[in-house]
């Protein structure tokens, strides 16, 4: 893809209009049978289809042809940074979302609490699912022993569950990130050392390997949180700021700490939202309270994805029209241009993300009609639209809230 | 977009067949009010309708996906140089479009005339839109009061209306064109000098702004049009040429300058047209003169766009409509591959130009059929086209006109 990032920012223009992106996290969906209908074709969604019959349809593949997008790089892709260009490790993104303020030179890595066996042998890489509670409960132990390896400070953090986060601060010389797995990917085998890359990844996979020995000793009277994988390592990644490429002040609400943490990347304001299990309440609330204070919205919901993840259709189908039931909330708002899309697909056939398109609506006042009919996979191919990269969605919002110069005389 | 320039220039050959390019600037639209119809929708345009029912249709968008583009950069798309790598100045394009050839080194200023009051306050940008007779008196008062200026040739052109050109002459030493704006592109302030934006820039610079002085000095009596604004410095570009690269020998059929100037850039011969206010018949005369000596025809028809820009929705129906009353002269000459297309849209709704996709229509003897009945944005959807960037344009029809070879073995 052609990275339209500095042409856009060369024509991109302060405007009062505004931008609702709701981005319903993996909605994309798949028949559980051939003929059969998809999650979204299945949920009975009256506001949804209303407003489909008055935008713009279409299909955007988020990184590229038979690609399945990861959260992090379809979200990239939605706001226009070409994931194969503009890179962000996993474990940057955690930290960030939880709160962390990341340096130049520190390394955030991603780590899974585990059930380890004899020899070592992982039984379980996500430690039976612990509560939040049980991983905090863990985290102030490893705080209580960890707190600087080889007079490098270390700093331990919960994420959620199973999930914790560890950053490792530079001092003077940059730490690199380039390292191997500790996390085998499979049971029945121990976790694996962690092997530098690089030179500068060198000391990194030293403090991580003398990380695990130290929190394993910690955890060894643990039945079932004695032991930590690590996948995820990244220096701390430079985005173009949306205020520069896009001349927005953008706000993002959103439940969960990555889209939190990657919002806050590409300069987003996190507002705070009180959502419980990503419930929708919240989320409009602060939408509502903030209306007047923002140009862009990022809305994220979570439980399309999270459902679908778990091969459960019919929950699937339920978060969508939870979704259908609220949207004339957002509608009130009457903003200018209104985007529905996914981030990637998550079909419940498939019990994970897939590689297929997702459909994606634009309403404003500036489209054109076309044939689509309702927001689903099968309806958006009919869309004006067309099939499209990801990257070209948040131009198309800003040109359809007038908010790019020409292009040339 | 990928550069396809330099495997067209391998795989094309020169043969008999002949293609017409016919440029509707600005064709695309919207409808004025949901659920109306476009400008293409309202018109009635028998002889388009039954050529497209023959034809294949599509999208185009010419620079990219939201980018409005300007009428440079959508005829080089449609030429086939990706306008984000190719770029010309307005300047040279202008000076061009008047039949003055640029020499390397050489520096071309497109400028308005203005109307200045009190302390040299900006109180018209376009000097109540003078005549083109008006212009050409005034570009003869300018041109007896300045030769040189410091040691440096200066010439004058009208271009039309409020529009001239200045030419300023290199000797030995390049001119830089990096020059900062004179026009404040508003209102009640006064002209900005202007500002070199390298050091090859500073003596170009200096050119303008001691041509600002000289010119207010020079037309200080006039009620009117009393001052200079400039922006848009060019240097002159060099493009791959349509000989070499396509093997077409193409002749321009245009009545406005900037389009006879954009096709002498790439290579293509201006024909002289009679075409008083755009009117067709010198055009198609000018087609039927010369249809023996060229293998493309660059058919530029401009008053879509201008009403468009007017924000005349009727008048821009008319403009359609008489370009369908005229079309059977052009299929009678038997062209092999015909193409109808926009150079961007440009909707009556908006007054200006647009983001969104044109239809574009190829008519050929090996073209497959599909489902769009008319030439039309909603019905482009349909087309076995596609939506594609402009530069996929010239390809498809040199494949059309059989002068493509083979790409590999």
């Amino acid at each position: 893809m052609t990275d339209l990032i500095p042409v856009i920012s060369g024509l991109s223009k302060k405007t009062d209009s505004k931008i609702v992106l709701v981005v319903l996290d993996g909605v994309g969906g798949l028949p559980m049978s051939p003929g059969g209908p998809t999650e979204l074709e299945a949920a009975k969604t009256p506001f949804l289809d209303a407003l489909a019959a008055q935008s713009q349809l279409g299909q955007l593949e988020l990184v590229g042809p038979g690609i399945t997008p990861g959260s992090g790089p379809g979200h990239l892709s939605l706001f226009g940074y070409d994931p194969l260009t503009y890179t962000v490790g996993r474990g940057a993104l955690s930290a960030v979302g939880i709160g962390v303020k990341l340096n130049a030179g520190d390394v955030a890595v991603r780590g899974n609490f585990a059930t380890l066996g004899e020899g070592r042998t992982v039984l379980d890489r996500r430690a039976g699912r612990p509560t939040t509670e049980k991983n905090e409960e863990i985290v102030a132990k490893l705080r209580a022993a960890i707190h600087e390896i080889d007079s490098t400070p270390v700093e331990i953090y919960t994420e959620s569950e199973h999930r914790f986060v560890v950053v490792f601060r530079a001092g003077s010389t940059p730490l690199g990130a380039h390292i191997s797995d500790v996390d085998p990917q499979v049971t029945g085998v121990p976790p694996r050392d962690a092997q530098a890359g690089d030179e500068a990844s060198q000391k990194t996979a030293n403090l991580v390997n003398e990380f695990v020995k130290r929190a394993e000793a910690t955890l060894s009277a643990e039945p079932q949180v004695n032991g930590v994988l690590f996948r995820g390592y990244s220096d701390v990644p430079h985005f173009p700021q949306f205020s520069d490429v896009y001349k927005l002040s953008a706000a993002c609400i959103a439940g969960y700490p990555m889209y939190k943490g990657l919002a806050s990347l590409v300069g987003m304001n996190v507002l705070d939202v009180d959502s419980v299990e990503d419930a929708p309440e919240g989320k409009l609330d602060a939408l509502r309270r903030e209306w007047d204070n923002y140009d862009f919205f990022f809305f994220h919901v979570k439980k399309t994805d999270s459902t679908g993840e778990d091969g459960n259709f019919d929950a699937k189908v339920g978060k969508i029209e939870l979704f259908d039931s609220v949207l004339p909330q957002i509608l009130d708002l009457n903003p200018d241009v209104l985007c529905v899309v996914g981030d990637h697909s998550t079909p419940s056939r498939l019990a994970s993300h897939s590689w297929h398109p997702v459909p994606v609506l634009i309403h404003s006042k500036y489209g054109r009609s076309d044939a689509a009919e309702r927001f689903t996979e099968t309806e958006a191919v009919k869309g004006s639209l067309g099939l499209r990269p990801g990257t070209a969605l948040m131009p198309l919002l800003m040109a359809n809230a007038l908010k790019l110069e020409k292009y040339g005389a």
